[in-house]
């Protein structure tokens, strides 16, 4: 049996946030609603007495040669020891065979890269073609990654963020001046930031939601990433009304873990961000549509993005031999 | 990160069936019964479209510093191919932090290992001290790690080896003649290997019940190792009826996956390993008592050998620096 371990430079030296895996992540969408998929319920292992926990999520596609299992963990204690609190990893099966092919020891580089291509693919159907203002709620590493991946697909010059800590909100900004090229400014407030854009990401683990319907003017998106769990939400109930279309990766995960929590709303017909790339259903239809997308994260999504970078190190592997 | 990959080949080169091991084993069961233990439902993975299935085992112990993450898989068209059906690997993490320390690609040979010492803290609580015949059902590489396992802890002289293949059945006889050194017979009926035995080991994945309550005899003691799944059974009600004793590894599990499903036997008060090695109950009684134990398999015994391991690896490598 062979089998590789991977490490987090290892894999950082052969992947790139780049429409090849935007466009990967996207068939995860559409495995999603074209293929069938078996995806477990997340298993989780708690330790409370460190205060951390472990998720674990797989999902294997039909007809696809390998699958991955991933753990994720949050320990929160990490920081006070100079520890970041997320890590995890993932482990590729062959799906003939169950063996595993190989392990991804990248302390959740994969998942970071997967989830900004989600909102990418999100961006690239439910937002103006001619979207030119990213509003950015939040200044973390996802953060980051996603106006990052904005970029990818649409014609970003200039990027708003708002984050509750100032010195935190103008770090980003220097840090994406510099390595997007694009302008970057902070707001005051959420509000500022999403009245003032044409495509808003939303990537905090506020357990308030922060966006109000009045904010949303015609034509804009927004992509909500940061819940993924029971006691998070990020958009309040006058945003989702607002919207003449509520897409999300998966309805039921969006019920119980994202923004369609304690949502009642009669009017609203969520459909999936698979029926989309999938074309069995349309994105934006016009230029005044206010569209939202919910992001909580799919095992589907692991797996692709766990082949891909397979692929790319063993690309890269046969590479090295030829020119030895 | 310092994460280390140990292969099935380095992982047996240090690791033996031995009263060390069979000790840490018991203490498995021991924090069962008397620690915190976060044991989640074991997350499963199906593959119909192999023939396959992966299920995913975890067990946190209160207070213990590290913890395992277990896959196995049951790929059952891979003999057609020339591979075992079954194939597995652990991940240990760190229980303060989250991070993982090794991972072992040992394609299940943790696992036999524990299931074979978890056979010996059984037998070394509840069958005679002076057993010397074995009875074994089953031909498969279990049989011949609970047999191995019985040697460490009772003074067995032979054996007797019943499987419905004759021709599996006398290889098992000149194997184990040759690396154990004992005396190995085989029986033509799994009665007669019962009805000889001082201690009797099942470890078949039969799905229709073997052993009748007729042949058991004062003073002998059963652990039926084989049934972990809904479908499968090695024990007749008869059997149970007869135990004096009826131990499990969980009751829980017994219920739903081993001998004690469908038993409704008003008699019956099921007891847990875990509270015999702890000392709050006791194993056998009396030279005359029949007892059974049903072993299928936890995740603390899966943390407990994936710490061992880790431990005789680390060592031999601070050995191996030391002679340099």
């Amino acid at each position: 049996m062979k089998i590789q371990l991977y490490k987090r430079d290892e894999i950082e030296r052969v992947i790139r946030l780049d429409t090849d895996l935007i466009q990967e992540v996207e068939t995860a969408f559409t495995a999603l609603a074209t293929k069938r998929v078996t995806m477990p319920p997340i298993m989780r292992i708690d330790v409370p007495e460190h205060n951390g926990e472990v998720d674990i999520k797989s999902a294997y596609i039909e007809g696809v040669d390998s699958f991955a299992v991933k753990l994720s963990s949050g320990f929160f204690n990490n920081p006070e020891i100079g520890l970041p609190s997320a890590n995890g990893m993932m482990i590729l099966l062959n799906s003939k065979t169950g063996e595993p092919q190989a392990i991804f020891a990248d302390n959740g580089l994969l998942t970071d890269l997967r989830t900004a291509a989600a909102g990418a693919v999100a961006a690239s159907y439910l937002s103006r073609r001619d979207s030119r203002t990213a509003g950015i709620i939040g200044t973390g590493a996802q953060a980051r990654y996603q106006l990052q991946a904005l970029l990818a697909v649409r014609p970003i010059e200039k990027a708003i963020v708002y984050g509750r800590n100032e010195k935190k909100a103008s770090c980003f900004k220097q840090d994406m001046e510099n390595t997007l090229g694009i302008s970057v400014q902070t707001a005051d407030t959420p509000e500022e930031a999403v009245r003032n854009s044409d495509v808003v990401v939303t990537t905090t683990p506020s357990t308030e939601p922060i966006v109000n319907g009045d904010w949303l003017s015609p034509g804009v998106h927004v992509t909500a990433m940061g819940s993924d769990a029971e006691h998070k939400k990020e958009l309040k109930p006058s945003a989702i009304d607002k919207a003449d279309l509520f897409v999300c990766d998966t309805i039921e995960q969006s019920k119980r873990l994202g923004e369609l929590r304690e949502i009642h709303s009669g009017g609203l017909t969520p459909i999936e961000l698979g029926e989309i790339t999938s074309g069995h259903r349309q994105g934006r239809s016009s230029k005044d549509q206010i569209t939202i997308c919910d992001l909580t994260g799919t095992g589907v999504q692991d797996t692709v993005i766990a082949r891909y970078a397979y692929h790319l190190l063993e690309y890269k592997e046969e590479d090295i031999h030829e020119r030895r």
